[in-house]
């Protein structure tokens, strides 16, 4: 088996980025509907369904077709004003869906259930076109480059454009302040929300929003060596056996015998036909445990315990002398997959996709371009991304070839704090320097109202996740900034209007 | 003749909105290639194609389909840095195209080849798609929806993004400060592009840029009451008298012989059919006279001498006693049409368009819904304005229907102070009352450096117009606030890239 070839689908599974959680996290709702006083068995939000145009930007006789966007809704919370001109009517939170269905994102945004009491907010929750139940063409959707042409970022943030000022119109809330929130490429739209549609939002706070992930910005090694630091921080015996694991599985799966022999290792519920899926399984583990790696027990995508690559390593560094490397692998890795200890055995081939990710492949495909190397110091195998190689790659798996180039010329990126030292205003971009994607994220304040909070210790989306009793001081101290940001922009919307309708 | 056929007609002619001039003026372009000391018999730019994907913002197959865009260069001027990182290299200035040729708003508007020399720029304008040679499907363009369809400002503000970037690319001049100018609808996009695109603008000037003349921001009656005021001052007895012109030109043409009258008052070479095309005549003149308005000599749509409504009503109040109004309208109207005297009869039926404009008709059935409309205080029959009713004209005419509210939704407007008061920067907003189009215009500062500059006397777009020695003050002293903000801009890039790279 060639490297080639591992890269290959390394890159499949980077192109989908995300995981496939074999649960959905129902916790933190719980957590949320007790703040509520609701019965705890009760979803905190309704679900409603707005009529979208399928292309806001041509008048193609296509462009007017209508699907459903799904759009879910927490009033409980919300201080209504007397009307359009209250301005101190209670905000409106809405949360800019991105590439799952919504359900799950809003159950793991705690924060904004958290935060709506105190502020008397109005929590919305809008589903990504081409995720979900927002199917354009149903179950056809995902068929052709005819129908998920319609799939991109634009269109979406034009959806969201669409549905909150008309939303508005329909509550009578037309002068209420909108906050948008987002987590991962959720905070991308966000941020860029913000900047292409001031006159809907007065502020959007985006967490592990990579926006500086493309083009030549950010060095294209710098996720796996942040993986692999991660890991390296904990034990550098951990990173090392993790590092030497991958040839000698390679070398095993080389024959027949060897892939028997790795499908009971890995304790496969059936016999593995590809030594790509051993690489794979554990390729997600170790990565996806880094996005999560929480200082509090969560199920975001895993039910995993607090500080999993401390577990993780733990694991390793507790095998005795003379243990195989691949036997400890492996068993690091059954941590992310079998925490709570109830899987027998592990579907190595086929990890499905409850939360509907699979849009993602074709995002990644035609705007998402996030070049990624893996560099000989990193824990994984080396991988030299090239731009060409991702066209190929993309034009064989859906017929379409990326616009490379497209993100940083629709959004910007490139010298970011020279372009919005003065323009635009209020964007929290909230990182923590434990998830690899930080490392594209917006580090630095940019000006006195585009405000980067970064934690050492943070995960991915940390911060938009419940509050709980154990959280440690330092994400209670970044919530509480971000809350107290948001206040300001919300003041000072107040006192513009009271001071203009003078 | 009802009414309301007048009024149809009227519409139609508003949702071309710009007239259909006799000829094209060569003077400016004469005064900017005298300025660069070259040859003035040739034209002070070069041509080049630049290969645009027909659609942005959608994947579908069709999407990926390549046109060639229009743009004019002028490199006579330009300061060049030694490279990439060459800050003080001169800026590059923009011109973001409307509707119509580029090389007809190129040549009107000498303004930017004023200014170059002082600023060492390059000077750059760009077609809009579905304009000029800019043609997607050649000469099948305007045939269908289904390919009319990506004739929009949202695909022409990105065509420019893209250009612009990969411009700078090929001219390693990365990091050179781009400015973009604009005038009316090419000034809203120049305003939208600095508000969007801000990384690939660094300030836009926007001239009689009506953004404001959208949904229910701007009074619907605020443009023919503009119109009508600016000939009731000059002089009553000329608004009267257009006002009375209406009726009676309706009661003579409800006859066969009427028809042939008039076209005898009128001049026409052929005699008219229809009551319309005379009310259409002299509509045209009003309302174009009203616009063009200039202190000087000038012929961006017709040739006309300075202060042309003041001309016109001296040619009304000059009439002996006893004159008839209809003879009195139509000899204010020829000056609009016969300046110079070389028209020895007129085409009533048909203006032709030798600029290319007729795109605009199909983008104000789309996106450009501006609401007018005509009150019994101004000087032209009333008329009211409905969606219902363009929306059904609309669909008569192209087979599409209007998004009215979609310009407020993707650029805003509604409170437009309130929202960036807080947000973006660097944008002139220039407006000359004289013009109808600035009731919609912005007139008022907005933040530190978002600023209106008004003349009381302006027309529209005049500030854009080659300097020439007749010029009045107020408008040489709006040119210098100009050139002194624009360099304001790129005084603050340069010291804000000096800064950081330090």
């Amino acid at each position: 088996m060639s490297l080639s070839d591992l890269h290959r689908r390394i890159l499949q599974a980077l192109r989908q980025r995300r995981p496939r959680p074999a649960s959905s996290g129902g916790r933190y709702v719980v957590s949320a509907v007790a703040a509520a006083g609701n019965d705890t068995a009760a979803k905190p939000f309704t679900a409603h369904y707005f009529p979208q145009e399928l292309d806001h930007f041509t008048f193609t006789p296509n462009s007017s077709a209508v699907f459903y966007q799904k759009y879910l809704v927490n009033g409980t919370f919300w201080r209504r004003g007397a009307g359009d001109g209250e301005a101190a009517a209670g905000p409106i939170f809405v949360y800019t869906g991105n590439e799952g269905d919504i359900e799950w994102f809003a159950t793991n945004t705690g924060f904004m259930f958290d935060i709506a009491p105190k502020f008397g907010a109005l929590l919305v929750f809008i589903e990504h076109r081409f995720y979900g139940e927002s199917m354009p063409y149903g179950n056809d959707s995902n068929s052709s480059p005819e129908k998920l042409g319609y799939l991109t970022s634009t269109q979406a943030l034009a959806d969201y454009a669409i549905l909150i000022t008309s939303l508005k119109h329909n509550l009578s809330a037309v002068a209420a302040p909108v906050v948008v929130f987002g987590g991962s490429y959720g905070g991308m739209l966000a941020s860029w929300f913000r900047l292409k549609y001031p006159h809907v939002t007065i502020g959007a706070v985006a967490s592990s929003a990579p926006i500086l992930q493309f083009d030549y910005i950010t060095p294209w090694s710098s996720f796996y060596d942040a993986v692999s630091q991660d890991y390296k921080s904990e034990s550098f015996n951990c990173f090392s056996v993790i590092k030497a694991a991958w040839d000698l599985i390679d070398e095993r799966g080389s024959t027949e015998a060897g892939l028997l022999q790795l499908s009971k290792t890995f304790r496969a519920c059936k016999t593995v036909k590809s030594v790509y899926s051993f690489r794979n399984w554990l390729w997600t583990a170790f990565v996806y445990t880094a996005m999560v790696d929480y200082p509090t027990p969560a199920n975001f995508l895993m039910n995993l315990p607090a500080y999993p690559i401390k577990e993780m390593c733990k694991i390793i560094d507790g095998f005795p002398a003379g243990a195989g490397i691949v036997d400890k692998a492996f068993a690091a890795a059954s941590l992310y997959y079998n925490y709570t200890g109830d899987q027998t055995c592990f579907e190595l081939e086929d990890g499905g996709d409850p939360h509907g990710l699979s849009g993602w492949g074709w995002q990644a495909c035609t705007e998402m371009v996030m070049p990624m190397t893996i560099s000989n110091e990193s824990m994984f195998p080396p991988f030299t991304f090239t731009y060409e190689g991702k066209s190929d790659d993309c034009f064989q798996s859906y017929g379409v070839r990326p616009r490379p180039h497209w993100i940083t010329t629709e959004y910007g990126g490139n010298k970011i704090d020279l372009v919005l030292k003065r323009f635009g205003s209020n964007i929290i971009f909230s990182n923590g320097m434990r998830d690899p994607w930080s490392r594209g994220g917006v580090l630095k304040n940019i000006s006195s109202s585009i405000i980067a909070l970064v934690t050492e210790k943070g995960a991915h989306h940390l911060d938009f996740r419940s509050a709980t009793k154990d959280d440690p001081d330092w994400v209670v101290e970044q919530r509480r900034q971000e809350v107290e940001i948001i206040q300001g922009w919300i003041d000072q919307y107040n006192e513009d209007i009271a001071q203009m309708s003078k």
